[in-house]
């Protein structure tokens, strides 16, 4: 079944923007942990937050530290960008990153509620493995793991109410709110819809660019527009920066599929044609499917229906056909219009008097050239 | 493992409780269930909402109407007596029921969590039947049950902010969110207890009360206290019907327990010592075992972790140590002090000069005396 991949590979200028903020993201979440924690005296519940912990990277399964790897936290970087970029309440020229902390609770809802979708994700795709350590699961049960997926969603929203302390009004902390809850519900309609299509051959290229809108690029857009909102009353600034997250969100899950098929393992760290030894229906098969000659189809349907590791002859079959159907170039071309819609709503963003909303949109800039170009290579 | 019973004898005293907001809440809840509907050209996303219709009971399999059997709505009617008792906002003297609207998009967000609640409890407890319907999981698969059942979650959260359309103010408003938010993480910290203690046989009665009071009473207490922020600013008013919430809730809970033991089937619909042969680790059995003798104890873990089905002479015997380690009136004594608690509570709730908050206290008098009576049978 679909799911967004956990490895990228960091360029230098990509990197520089995803360290960005990760000290104070991370500060952040874990104050957030910390105010779930309900001590009691008949019971221990150290080991449910311990779960939540041990699924965040911090901790071993018997909940010992560990060397912190916190991942490229990808969503609160954008959510803080885009408060930057949108005028950070006029703030950002302040010392120090003080200014930041009307938008870290935000961004610690926003990367623990990706984290409970990817912690039930993994019971629904029976993986055993994320980061290269077991699964939540696989260590602790699927009752377990559903609960305490719930648990981690409560905890995300639970961590967005931190804002009303750092003097978020009550209209914006609601406005907030919906954003949020109506992101995550439309993740579930994609994630409706991806468990629909596993056993399906009719899936288009419409129906799985849908999916992925819901199922991947909702909560982008909603990190974009939850950080504008914190740091402009301008609904096109508040419009516009949505938008970018809702472009940079499908584009990356585009660069993904064609990384999937076309990476070097050299250069990518992936197996190349991985997604087709997987048979892992994503962009490339579905746009293949629809534009192959009715031979070329029965092949495809054949060598993605059998239950045998696909050999070496097959995979070239199945490329062979990709070629047919131009399908590489629809997709860069499809990741371009993502790329180009994103980088649009971005030149609407107005240009403020401040260095720092200024070096946000061109860190915002480099996501996006970042997405398109190594792809390319 | 334990699980919130969904039977409920009902008298006809609290059947007019339970029928008087019950047309106001469906209506909400369909508004609700409409509002997260996003209509899509390329998906079909009927069947995604179809799911959590059914689960309501509000269609078949195939997602044709079914004659409604709209359940107790125990929590949102809870919710708005807590808000007709505070004062309603003063507006609770006007004709109809039209001043209910502040309140019922909160009404119908509790609803939707508890039922979230449900839709996952039934996978992780591997229930078949529901309503003596299948339980949604059995008929879509977990994969969808687990998504579905967050679905519903997004969508218990979503609809609370249509309470901003009926005039409550943003900063209400955050507190609902803050304080729904917060009974949900502590609902996922009893249900992580409840599968906890699953395969262990230390439990305390400490322990079992600190795990319902979590899993059970906290969405009660979260129902009363919403309801109470709704209708006042008091907060001494709202304190005072939160803990009316929690105590009622905890007593809703014990009377189960109660009833699972020693209600006879004529009367209350259920199986004499129905939680005996179930082996279901409640309240009765979490006493006797720290108050039995030595030899008794020996005996009930010996027949608890019994696999074959226990037989008259078995259940008798059990019933026999009970006796001994007077469990019977320990439990009810403890029922009573939970209502003299939700009792003492209502009695710190100011008297307003309105029918309607006085007829609203009354009402929860009668669902006091009711938790209280039935079990005395």
């Amino acid at each position: 079944m679909f799911r967004p991949r956990s490895t990228m590979t960091v360029t230098p200028g990509i990197q520089t923007t995803l360290l960005r903020y990760q000290r104070e993201i991370q500060e952040a979440l874990r104050a957030a942990l910390q105010r779930g924690h309900h001590p009691t005296q008949a019971t221990n519940l150290d080991p449910f937050y311990g779960q939540m912990q041990y699924h965040l990277g911090w901790v071993d399964p018997s909940f010992a530290p560990v060397p912190l790897n916190p991942g490229k936290l990808l969503r609160p970087t954008l959510l803080l960008l885009a408060y930057e970029a949108s005028g950070a309440w006029g703030l950002s020229e302040q010392e120090g990153t003080d200014y930041l902390r009307r938008a870290l609770p935000a961004a610690a809802s926003v990367e623990l509620t990706h984290n409970f979708t990817l912690i039930h994700d993994d019971i629904v795709d029976n993986d055993m493995e994320r980061h290269h350590q077991p699964t939540l699961w696989t260590i602790w049960g699927s009752s377990q793991g559903i609960n305490t997926g719930d648990g981690m969603f409560a905890l995300g929203r639970l961590a967005l109410w931190d804002i009303l302390r750092e003097g978020v009004e009550g209209e914006i902390a609601a406005r907030l709110g919906t954003i949020l809850d109506r992101a995550c519900l439309i993740v579930a309609e994609g994630q409706f819809l991806d468990i629909s299509f596993e056993r399906r051959e009719d899936i288009s290229v419409a129906m799985y660019l849908d999916m992925i809108s819901r199922k991947t690029a909702a909560l982008m857009s909603c990190a974009t527009e939850m950080g504008a909102l914190l740091g402009t009353r301008d609904e096109a600034t508040i419009t516009s920066l949505r938008d970018f997250g809702a472009g940079i969100g499908i584009a990356f899950q585009v660069r993904d599929d064609l990384l999937g098929i076309w990476a070097s393992s050299a250069e990518l760290g992936k197996t190349p044609a991985g997604d087709i030894h997987r048979r892992k229906r994503s962009l490339p098969i579905l746009h293949a499917l629809e534009h192959a000659s009715a031979a070329d189809q029965h092949t495809l349907h054949r060598l993605y229906r059998q239950e045998t590791p696909l050999n070496a002859e097959e995979v070239a079959s199945i490329l062979a056909i990709f070629e047919r159907t131009n399908t590489r170039a629809y997709c860069l071309d499809f990741l371009g219009q993502q790329c180009a819609s994103a980088r649009q709503a971005l030149a609407n963003v107005p240009r403020l008097a401040s260095a720092n909303a200024l070096r946000a949109l061109e860190d915002m800039e480099t996501l996006i050239h970042f997405v398109e170009s190594t792809v390319h290579a």
